[in-house]
């Protein structure tokens, strides 16, 4: 069976979970507490960093790479579009989750108040917390102004951008730091995505020390 | 013809522009000042980064997006293989320079002595500098050991992956930042890229202020 070293709330994590689950590939999780470095971890990834999948007797690392690998060994149900232009357009939309929305908003908020606490990093810094608090809104207009042309972030089927970006949402949402009363249509799109069944395990999640609010698995929040 | 809104030292423009010359698509190359936010250039990409590239109508951002782009609608000569278990590790490779070696070598050398200078945000932060320096040893030492066992850095044939790495030590050679003497295979493999004719725009690059080293672009460095 395939194994994935994970952390719960990670979104690089949740977003291989979430290809996995749509394309029904069974996975063993297992945590890794990637941050002190073991070194059997180390050997399975020089990177020191999680997602680590073990499928088809290989161990593959970066979430990007290996959601494009499976992808291309299990290309049924397709999280990508057939078209080149559609596929750069997937493809830009996970960047801008896995980067920018990344660096600007779950580095900000989801790292300061629960990463730093499990790594015994401290406390939140509160400048970040606001500077992620603020940035969450822009992302979240932008996101409504996909949606208001698009029945999907990248067009008119669900695709990896949809994954990538329910991936940080819920994690977010997972320590109520989503406002789903800012965009009707993006909380209609996660609605949407929430139900899915390959959503189940990750509404599943529960962080020691960090209960998740009532609404984080309920299907209709 | 295609137009590349870029930073010359940037390398993900560098990634790109390596890119398409290898499949000898001519390319009009634009600076770009992204960090003055021009309303024209936000229009182009909201994210607010380079590179930009229009090729084929479309405006295009996302390196990763886009070399995948490129790459699909126009594959010959191949930077990807075919297998999906070499294209994994291509794309794993790239996540490696783009993400890991960005974050702890690029970020910490290139963008505090020249960026912060060009984009007028003060002095270099010596403690990210002398981290930068440090980190970068490492990752020389991992490439050694992947070309210890492999022609190029995903296997026997060059792939983006070797753009990838190239287009950062490219960027760190212009101001002297790689010590070529730490390792021979790492030597042989710049010198084998350095001479492709798609690595000449590359090497003529010339940023104000700073003038490049002599062995920049000298192919017997």
């Amino acid at each position: 069976m395939a194994r994935l070293f994970h952390v719960p709330l990670s979104p690089f994590c949740r977003k291989v979970r979430l290809s996995l689950a749509e394309k029904k590939i069974e996975v063993e999780l297992v945590e890794e507490r990637y941050w002190e470095a073991d070194p059997d971890f180390l050997r399975r990834n020089p990177a020191a960093k999680v997602p680590v999948l073990r499928l088809d007797g290989i161990m593959m690392s970066e979430s990007a790479a290996i959601c494009e690998y499976i992808e291309e060994t299990r290309p049924d149900p397709s999280l990508m579009p057939k078209g080149a232009e559609q596929r750069l357009e997937v493809r830009r939309l996970v960047g801008w989750f896995d980067d920018k929305f990344h660096n600007e908003v779950t580095s900000k908020l989801l790292y300061e108040r629960v990463n730093k606490k499990v790594m015994g990093q401290g406390f939140p810094d509160s400048r970040n917390v606001k500077d992620g608090a603020k940035a969450i809104k822009y992302h979240l207009d932008y996101m409504t102004w996909l949606l208001d042309h698009r029945r999907w972030l990248a067009g008119d089927v669900m695709t990896l951008a949809d994954f990538a970006a329910a991936a940080h949402l819920s994690a977010l949402d997972y320590i109520s730091d989503v406002d789903w009363n800012r965009s009707e249509v993006v909380k209609d799109w996660y609605a949407k995505i929430k139900s899915r069944p390959a959503f189940r395990s990750i509404l599943a999640d529960q962080v020691p020390g960090f209960p998740p609010p009532k609404h984080y698995n309920d299907l209709d929040f």
